[in-house]
C-alpha cells in the first residue's frame, strides 16, 4: 500500500502521554496503524522506544496524520533533508509550508541537524541563504525569495516531557487555579522567581494600568527596585496610570489612599500625559526630577528595558509609546531570547500578544480576577502557562511578603 | 375625575433621589401628576415637602402607581387605618396583601403609628388578635386566619435617606468593585467591624467552604478567636472542610500547605463527618478534646451561636446540620435581631438566604471570586449589599492585619 | 522487600491514556516500578497487557500508591476477595472505607465478581448480610452493623475508555466551549436526546429558574410535550417561577414579553404559591384547571415523574417541594437508574447535587451563562460532562428547533 | 463671602435626577447651598427651574464643587465667554483646561453661544483662530499655538434627559442583562436599527472574531448584506478570520461545520492573509474572485466603509489594517458623526476605543459572553450603553431572524 508510513518515538514517550496522543490521533482522523517494535523503559529512568506503521485512507489523510502527529514529537523512520521553496513575494507564504510549535524544533539539512533560533509558534522556519542556520519567521517579516520550510519532512520537534522532579514547579502545565490555597500559590511563584536569577535568566512582567488602580503600584515598584523583575512589557495605560498615580495620588482619577473619585480627575490623566511629553520622555522626566518614584521611575533608575506599545484606546499616548503595532512586536521580540520566566498580570490584550513569542520552556504565569482571560491565553496556545484567579491589588504585596521571606532564609 | 388621588412626601426628597423616583414612576407607568405644594428645604439640614396629585389611566392603573409609590415612602393624604383580613387557609396569601421590603415599617391601627417587627423582604404583615403589634411573616408561617394587611392603606416605610457623613462608610449602597485599591477597600471594612462592635451590634459571618479551599481557615478563626464575629451561618460544607482540615491538614483531599491532592483525599472528608457523628456533636468533639483549632472550634469555645443549614448537595452531613431548609430559615432568622453587619464570603446559596432575612440598614459586605454572585445578591434586593471581587484566601488574612493595624491606633 | 507488590492492567490502556496515568501517578507520589511484561494490541482492535511490580518508600507510601492506581482501573495481581467491616455505627464509616468512583465497580466474594449496584461517587460499598450483592452506600444511609468494603483489595473499576467511534458526541469528556460555533454544538445535543430514546434509556433536565426568566418556559415545556425529556429534577423557583408565568405572563415579577418590571410584581410569586397551596398540590392545580400550560403543568399531563427539592432561600414552598435535603436526595435517586442523558440547564446547586449521584457512562450536558458553574461541576467530579456556555433563553429554543429539523428527516 | 458662587439649573431637573445629583454632591464635597429661587413643573410637560447659591470651604473647594456642578448640566449665573489660552507645545495641555463629556456641548465666544463640533469624551474644545468655531480635540491632535478652552465659564452642556416617551428603547441607560428575556431584548435591538435607520443615521458594527467561531458569519454577511450594517470597525482578526471561513470552512483551523480542529488548521490562518497579501487587498480579492462571500466580501460589494486597526497580537496582517493605532483612531473618528447606533459584539478592545470617539446620544448596544466586558464598557465612560449577555453565535442568527419579522409586518 501507498498510503503508508513508518514514524519513530522515542523517550519517556508512555509517562509523558505521547504514545497515548499518537495513537489516539491516529484513530481520531480515522487512520490505521500497526505497532512494529514496541521497547518500553522497564525502570522510571529508561526512555522507551516506538515504531509504527500509519495508514491512511488516501494520501491527504495520511498526509493530514503525519503532520499531526510530527507535533507529538514523532519522526518519519524514512527522514531526510528539509525541502525549501523561495517565498514568491513578501508576506505571501508558500503553499505547504511548515508551521512551527512554540517547542524546541531542529531541522535537517545537509545530513545535519541544525537548530530552529528563535523558535516561536505559528511562524514560518526560514533557512539562511548559506544553509548554515534557520530562524523561525512570523509571516509579517517573510521577504520574497526567502528559503521557507515545507512540510514535516526533516523537522524534529522535542515537545515538554513531564518534569520528574518535584523541585520544579508542581503544578506545571496549563492550569486554571482558583480554589487553590492563595498563599501557597504565591510561595511557589516567589520560589520561582529566585530560581529563575539563579539560573541567570531574566523575569519580565507584562502588567495591565489595574496594578495602579487596585493599590499594588508601590508593591510593584518595589519588585523592580529590588531586581525581582528585569523587563517590562506594557502599554500606554500602565505607564500613563503609574505616572499619574505618582505625580497625582490617583489612578484614572481615583484617590487610591480612599477608593474615591476626586473631582474631574480624568484631567490627571491627560495632566501626566502632558508632563512626559514637555520633558519629551519618561527617561528625562526622571532625569530632570519630575519623576521620582513608581514603576516606571524605577525601571529608568535600574536600567530595566522596557517596551510601551500603543493600543487604539490610547489616549495620548506618551512619548515613550510605540504606536505601530508591527514595530512593537518586532521590539519585544528583541527581549525574549534572555527570558526564563514571565509574569502577566491584568492584561490580555499584551499577555496574548507576549505569549504568541515565547518558547514553550519559558515559566509563565498568568494572574487575572477573570478566569476567562486565563482560559483564553491557553487555548491561544501559551500552554505552558498557569493561571492564578487573583487580584492584582491583592498578589503583587502577597508575593513581595514571600520573597522576602524566603530571602530571609 | 375618581381616578386620581393625593399623596404627600417629605424628607431630604431632593437630595435622597426620592422625588426624582416618584415623578419618573408615575411617568413610566403612563400616569399623570400635578403638584400641589411644595416647599423646598433651602439649606441642607432643612427637609421638602411635596404633595402630588396622580392621574391614573383608571382605576387598577392608579392602584398600580400608588403601591409602586408607596414604595418610595409616599403616603396617601387621606391616609386610614390598615384593612385587615384573615388568612383563608395555612400558607395562602390572600388577594391584595400587602408585600413587605426590607426598610423599617410602621401601619396605622386604631388611629396610631405602630411598627412592624423582625421586618424581611417580600413578606406579609400580620398583625396580633389584639391589635396591639404587627411582625413581618413569610409565607411559609402564614396560619388559617391570621390578621393580613392588605394594600397600601395605613402602612409607611422609610426608605434610607442617602447618608450624610462622612464617617458612614462612604461607598455604601450598592455597588460591585473589582477596580478599586484591594487594600483600602478592606480596611474600610475592618473600620466598620469595630464601629458595629461599638454600637453594640453583632458581626455575622455567611461563609463557603472556599474559606478553607484557598487557605484562610486559621486567619478566619482568628477572626472568631479575637471576637471579631459573633455569629456564623453557613452550610454542611464549611463546617466539613473546616474539621477535616484541622484534623488533617487537607480540604475535599487537598493538602492546604502544598496544594496538592492527596490520594484518596476525598475519604478525608468522610472521617472528619464520621468523627463528629462518633462524638455526637461538634460541641462534643470539642470538649472530649477530637478537634482542638479551627473555625467549629473557636465557635464552641466562644460560645458564638452558628446555624448550618443543610442542602442537597451535602455528604454526610455533621449531625449540627439542620437538614430542613424551613426549619434552617426559621433558626437563622432568630439572630437577625442582633445583626449590624453581615460578611458575606463565597457562598451565593446562603447568601442569598440570609439577605432575604435583613432589614435594609444592616451592613452587608459581600466577597466573592466570580462578580456574577455579587450581582444576583444585589438583584434579588439586597441592595444595600458592598460587593468586593477578591477570593477569601486573600481576603481574611489581608482583614485580619488590618484590624490588628487599627486597635494599635 | 516488603514494600513492593504487583499490579496488572488490561484493555485499550495506551491510547486510553491509563497506562500514562499510572505510570505517572507512581513518580508524582514517589514510588518506583518495574514493568515486568509489556504486551501492546499491535492494531486499534487489540488490547494490551501489563504487569508492573511497584515499590514504595514504605508501607504506607505503598499503600497510597496502589489506592491510586485502583482508581485508574488497576487490580493487584494476587488479588482476594474483598475485606469487610461491621459499621460501628450510624453514619460512621470504618477506617480504610473503600470510596467509590462513579465508574462501573466489581468486587470480588467468595471467589465470584459481582457488580455494585447503583454506583455513584464518593460512597461506601455495603455488602447484603447474604454477601450475594453489594450496592453504593451514601454516608447518609449506613446502618450500624452494615457490611463495609475495606481497602482496594478484591475491587476492579472499569473506567472509560476513549470512544473509538465517530457516531458518538465527538466532544465527549470534560469540556467547556465557549469559542464553538454555537448552532453546531446544539445540533449535536439534539441528536444525543434522540440517540438516548432509542436506546430506551431517559432523558432529564435539572433546571433552574432562569429558564423561565430568559423566556425559554414556552420551548422548554414542548420539550415536555413532545416528549423529549422524560424527568424533571429542580427546586421550588423553577416551579414556582413556572406557575407564576403560565398565571400571570410574569417571572419574579418581570413581565416576560416586554421585559419590564411590573408593580408590586413580586407579589404574583406567593399569589402563584397560594393558587398551588389553595388546590392542595401541583397535580391536583391541573386537574381542577387551575393551571394549563408550563413544564409543570406538561409534566402533570405526560405522567414526567419531577422532584422538586427545597433550599434554605426558598419563597413558599410549594406544596410539591420536599424541604428535607436527605429525604430529597433519596427521591432524586430512585430515577438515576434509568437515565441516560442528562441536561442540566442553569442551576449550580441542583446540577452538583444530580452529578453527585450519576454513574459515568450517563451523558452529561451542562448549559449555563457562567463558565465557572461549568468548571465547579466538572472539578466536583462529574467530569463527564460537557459543558456549553450559553443562556438558558437562547438555549432552548435554538434545541427545539434543531431536534425537529432531525426529525424531519 | 467670596467663596460662594450662584448657578441655574433649567428643564425637567427633578424627574429626570439632575437637581438630586447636583444637591448630592454639594454636600459629598463638603460643600453648602442655598436655594435661592425654585419654580416646579407643575404638570409632566412642564419644566423647572432653580437657582441655587454654593458655599465651598475654601476658593479650590469652590472651583472643584462647580466644575462638578457642571457636569450635571449646571451653569454659573454670572457666565461670560470662555476663557482662552495657546496650548505650549504639541500634545501638552494648559494647566485648568476644560476636559469635555460626550454630552452635547456649547461654548459662549464673543456673547454668543456657538456648539462643539464633534463632541466625545475626555478631549479639549480647541477654538478656530477666526473664533468663529469650535471643536472636541484629542490630547493625540492638540497642536502648538492651539486655543483651548480653559475653567468651566461659558461652558454649557446638555446631559440626557431621561426618555419620556416608550416608543423609544426602554431600557436605555447603562445595564447588564443577563436575566432578561433574551428574544423580547433581542426584537428590540432590531426595531431600534429600523428606527435607525428611518432617522437616517447610519449603523455601525464594532466586531471580534467570536463572530467567526461561533458560526455566526453567515448571519452577519446577511445583515451587511441586508442593508442593516452600514460601517464596520474592527481588527486583522475579525477580517482574517472571515476570510479565512470563507475560503477554507474553518476559523483558526476549526471546521465550523463540525466544530472540530482540523490538523494544521492554523496554517489556513495564515494561507487566508497570503491570499489578500498576493491579491494586493480585501477588495482586490473581491473583484478578481478570489473571495466570494463573508463579511468582507459583503462590505467590499455593497461599499460599506471599513476600518480595520492593527493590534499586538496580530499574525500577518493583512494589507487593509492600519498598524499605527493613531492612525487608526483619526480613521475610525471619520465615521462617527454619521452613526445613530452601534453595536458591539464580542470585542472589548475594539468596543472601548469606538466607545471613547461616541457622543452620548448615540444608542450602544455591547454582546458579550463575559459580563464583566460589559461592566468594563460602561466604567471607562460608554454610559449611555445597553450590555447584553449573550454569544454571537446564538445573537446574530436571532437577531436577523427578529428583522425579517418586524420587517413582513
Amino acid at each position: 500500500m501507498n498510503d503508508s508510513r513508518e514514524i519513530e518515538l522515542d523517550g519517556h514517550i508512555i509517562d509523558s502521554g505521547i504514545m497515548e496522543h499518537v495513537l489516539d490521533s491516529i484513530l481520531d482522523m480515522g487512520g490505521d496503524f500497526e505497532i512494529l517494535e514496541f521497547s518500553v523503559g522497564k525502570r522510571k529512568t529508561d526512555t522507551s522506544y516506538a515504531r509504527i506503521r500509519i495508514t491512511g485512507t488516501g494520501a491527504d489523510n495520511l498526509d493530514s496524520i503525519i503532520s499531526t502527529l510530527h507535533r507529538h514529537g514523532a519522526r518519519l523512520v524514512d527522514s531526510d533533508d528539509v525541502k525549501l521553496v523561495p517565498a514568491e513575494g513578501n508576506r505571501i507564504v508558500p503553499k505547504g509550508f511548515y508551521s512551527t510549535t512554540n517547542y524546541p524544533t531542529e531541522i535537517r539539512i545537509n545530513n545535519e541537524w541544525i537548530p530552529v533560533e528563535q523558535i516561536e509558534m505559528d511562524c514560518l522556519i526560514v533557512v539562511s541563504p548559506d544553509k548554515q542556520s534557520a530562524r523561525a519567521t512570523p509571516m509579517s517579516k517573510l521577504d520574497k525569495g526567502s528559503l521557507v520550510v515545507i512540510g514535516e519532512h526533516g523537522v524534529k520537534i522535542h515537545p515538554p516531557e513531564r518534569s520528574r522532579s518535584h523541585e520544579e514547579f508542581e503544578f506545571m502545565g496549563g492550569s486554571v487555579s482558583s480554589e487553590r490555597p492563595t498563599v501557597t500559590t504565591i510561595r511557589k511563584i516567589a520560589r520561582e522567581i529566585l530560581d529563575t536569577h539563579k539560573k541567570g535568566l531574566k523575569v519580565a512582567l507584562v502588567g495591565g494600568p489595574a496594578i495602579i488602580h487596585t493599590g499594588a503600584d508601590a508593591a510593584a515598584a518595589s519588585m523592580f527596585h529590588e531586581g525581582y523583575i528585569d523587563i517590562l512589557f506594557a502599554g500606554n495605560a500602565l505607564a500613563t496610570h503609574d505616572v499619574e498615580f505618582n505625580l497625582y495620588g490617583t489612578s484614572l482619577g481615583m484617590d487610591i489612599r480612599t477608593g474615591e473619585l476626586v473631582s474631574a480627575g480624568h484631567k490627571n490623566h491627560l495632566y501626566a500625559i502632558s508632563e512626559i511629553m514637555r520633558a519629551g520622555s519618561i527617561k528625562r522626566a526622571v532625569e530632570i526630577g519630575v519623576l521620582n518614584s513608581g514603576i516606571m521611575y524605577e525601571c529608568v533608575k535600574r536600567n530595566v528595558p522596557y517596551v510601551l506599545a500603543g493600543s487604539i484606546r490610547d489616549d495620548g499616548p506618551l512619548p515613550d509609546v510605540i504606536t505601530d503595532s508591527m514595530i512593537a512586536q518586532d521590539e519585544m521580540r528583541r527581549y525574549v531570547p534572555e527570558i526564563g520566566m514571565v509574569l502577566m498580570i491584568a492584561t490580555m490584550l499584551h499577555s496574548i500578544a507576549v505569549g504568541n513569542c515565547l518558547p514553550s520552556y519559558v515559566m509563565t504565569v498568568c494572574v487575572d480576577i477573570n478566569p476567562s482571560t486565563l482560559t483564553k491565553l491557553m487555548d491561544r496556545g501559551t500552554s505552558q502557562a498557569i493561571g492564578v484567579v487573583s487580584d492584582a491589588g491583592a498578589f503583587f504585596p502577597m508575593l513581595l511578603e514571600q520573597l522576602h521571606d524566603l530571602q530571609k532564609k
